[in-house]
């Protein structure tokens, strides 16, 4: 099976579905340390990664904006002292997209 | 008047009141554009900037780290495509310290 990380977002232009409750049971345990919240009744995948200091939060801050820009897909990056949590979702559909697990699957090999 | 913004951090170990009402009517017109939240009982200073893009907000976010680490005050940042929250507080003192108003005022002066 191909990991989800070796994945490209493919592009999403709005009007497609989220995914299905089923595509969630098959793409979560690819990623198992991220978390589905509902806010404002959107889906978004959460992870919380912990850090030594400022300094490598920012570092790691960093490099997923790299690979966001990359993509032409762009995560909430909160950075604090020895903490980034990130969000991925898809602003144009309201929710969880493929394009999200692939991100934090890649995000997760920044981290790793 | 000297403006807040030229003032460096002094160290705050803890055990020192929070600013006082009176300290934060004199303070907060300095700073007019940042709010006072309240989360968990503490106050937060928090401004949000607009930015044009994604690798704007990552560059404003980055140069708020930068005087961050110098100051050794670390604040919350949140990097979204074309915006960047900011919160300063004290954790030490669980508010609001002097500190807080003059690194608000330098994060300012980098959004320029």
């Amino acid at each position: 099976m191909t990991t989800l990380s070796a994945f490209k977002c493919v592009a999403c232009r709005g009007g497609e579905p989220t995914v299905t409750d089923a595509e969630i049971a098959e793409l979560q345990p690819q990623i198992p340390a991220w978390d589905i919240l509902e806010i404002n009744g959107e889906k978004r995948l959460q992870r919380i990664y912990k850090l030594k200091n400022f300094i490598e939060a920012v570092a790691l801050s960093n490099k997923i904006a790299l690979i966001a820009e990359k993509e032409d897909h762009h995560p909430l990056i909160q950075t604090e002292w020895g903490k980034v949590t990130v969000q991925w979702w898809t602003h144009k559909i309201r929710g969880l997209h493929k394009n999200d697990f692939i991100m934090a699957a890649k995000t997760d090999e920044l981290f790793g």
